[in-house]
């Protein structure tokens, strides 16, 4: 039995995407620059789709610029806010994604600009009342840049709440909701929210194609430079294959949101109580209230504790994750895992599920775990 | 009739690249950076992907990246050639593509390095000895940047020369060959070149995917920081369907390499022929011995030069550009047609050609044209 578990590294494609992706790829070539026939084509379904990514954020579509993925739409915020707004403090979390850690240190490793990495406690939260400590002491300009829901643990962030204490301090504030795009409704206009960012590839999208959310009076300056293409924000000729198939993916996972979170929440709910039920000695990583429903992080007692751990799952069809996305497979050295405190001798799986997911899958995988 | 003369914009997709990605799409999802099954077999096909491409410009794997497109690949050299080698002169030619030019002239207001802009002749050439005195007396660190074919007018430089010329000053050479990979066969170990890049659009590929040569001895630091994937050389998941799709289109590009040249070399001086016995006073801009042969750069008398004559050509189904891709439709304004001194009073059109093109096709649009 093959179970993909492992749906916050990246999600299979829907075959609605698939089919529409086919089907532009067939009808809908020419360059969405391109004044004549073949190019207003892509014009228009491009600014369409823009159109209902704005819709879905509550946002103008004028605020949301294409990007090749979430990591470029982080990367753009953090060197692109320097330059732009002199930003003089970068304020993260020590459980931020590598995309915004190794930015902000890279940043700050080869300029004036201050890195302050804020500790979580074992939930995974930061304290607000330190992030409120440390704009009211910065001097000049600050970004603050804190994921929504963390993509090892889970953990939901109170981005409302971090949204006030900025706008107190007049800091700018960056989310990276690459975990939460499609996943929940979002209503920028309730949030005091500068900047955040989507990936296609985390809700049955094709990966290579992301979008970044920039406040009207938030724009940055481009990062890459060439004819002009998206306002001039964002150089170099659309993917309108990709483009076009975050728009699909975007309105299949809207119009199938309650559905497939309770879908999902009901088979994360069920795994838990028959983990804890059947294996001794089982914890859950991040915080189990505020948690994201897609993402479980269970860490098992020193008896799985064993380099074979993933490596036996994998040969039993079992996709799961020590880490993040980018460590799959390796359980040693998650700075998010490290941050929270993870006992050294208990290891710990990401396992991540989609609506694709099913009972007999947990079931399967329940087994196997019994097993060792 | 619908006629796409305007291939050098973009290109429509094989119906076999168009196949494998939909194949692709169903069958590979995994995230290459998972270490279980479902990421291995991505792993491993992405990689057989850089092994081809490699091959075709008979270069080291480990020299090939994956990029967004050509616009990033190229930003990507400028930007981090100056961080990383502390380039101190950035030397282009005045026809080079925007997303050279403007990179370009951004780094240089924002920094002590000195922009040097070479005038072309009215063939769009540089004048070799030039460079060369140019090289001569810069002081530290050079880096030049030529494009391989002009996007706007055909022109070949002869990058051998250039390369040449290079080596002897110590500066390090990026040439932007967009619009020649796939048409022309590549040696780079007969060649100093030490940057290259290449967009899967212009040979029958999707939009959104590029890649970038950087030779052993030239290794840039990072443009985008996070998960490090590419050997942390570009971070962000890959774009596993562009990757593999841009592999599929330039392996059948060079399997047709010889046909498709002689064939569409065969309709472009057909083209030219006919149009210069059946329409009075035409010229052709470029360098018509070493010209690429997609790109045909018409230059049409002033009874031609109405704000009217693309838009009609559009009405007729003909889809043509004025200037380059991300100015299609419009003529004004073009800085290639400027460097290479239009006359005011005469207006140019670019056709521009693939294997899909045929006959009836130019026929139809000598018959379009001789009724203005």
């Amino acid at each position: 039995m093959n179970v993909y578990f492992d749906n916050a590294a990246t999600t299979p494609l829907h075959k609605d995407v698939i089919f529409s992706m086919n089907e532009n790829a067939i009808n809908l070539f020419g360059n969405p620059s391109s004044t004549h026939s073949f190019g207003r084509k892509t014009r228009a379904a491009i600014e369409s789709a823009r159109k209902n990514i704005a819709k879905y954020l509550n946002v103008s579509p004028l605020e949301i610029i294409f990007t090749s993925c979430g990591t470029e739409s982080n990367n753009m915020v953090l060197k692109m806010a320097v330059e732009k707004f002199a930003v003089q403090n970068i304020i993260i979390s020590e459980i931020e994604h590598k995309c915004v850690l190794n930015t902000a240190e890279d940043i700050c490793a080869n300029s004036n600009v201050n890195l302050i990495v804020l500790e979580v406690n074992e939930k995974g939260h930061i304290s607000l009342e330190t992030l409120a400590k440390e704009l009211e002491k910065a001097e000049g300009k600050s970004l603050v840049s804190i994921m929504h829901a963390n993509n090892e643990i889970g953990t939901i962030a109170d981005i409302e709440k971090i949204g006030v204490i900025c706008k107190k301090y007049d800091a700018l504030f960056h989310s990276d909701t690459v975990q939460t795009i499609a996943h929940y409704p979002f209503d920028l206009k309730a949030l005091n929210i500068d900047y955040l960012s989507g990936s296609a590839h985390k809700f049955h999208g094709p990966k290579g194609i992301g979008f970044l959310y920039m406040k009207q009076s938030a724009k940055l300056k481009p990062m890459i430079h060439g004819g002009g293409q998206e306002r001039s924000y964002r150089s170099g000729t659309e993917n309108v294959l990709g483009i076009l198939a975050m728009e699909k993916a975007l309105n299949i996972a809207v119009e199938n949101m309650d559905v497939w979170k309770n879908q999902i929440t009901e088979l994360k709910t069920y795994f838990k109580v028959r983990l804890q039920a059947e294996i001794e000695d089982i914890k859950f990583n991040g915080d189990q209230e505020n948690n994201l429903y897609t993402i479980l992080s269970v860490s098992f007692p020193s008896k799985f504790n064993t380099d074979m751990f993933l490596f036996s799952l994998d040969l039993k069809g079992i996709a799961v994750s020590g880490g993040s996305a980018c460590a799959s497979g390796a359980n040693t050295g998650s700075h998010v895992l490290n941050a929270v405190k993870q006992p050294l001798d208990r290891t710990s799986v990401r396992f991540s599920f989609s609506h694709y997911n099913t009972k007999e899958e947990v079931d399967y995988v329940l087994e196997v775990l019994k097993g060792f």
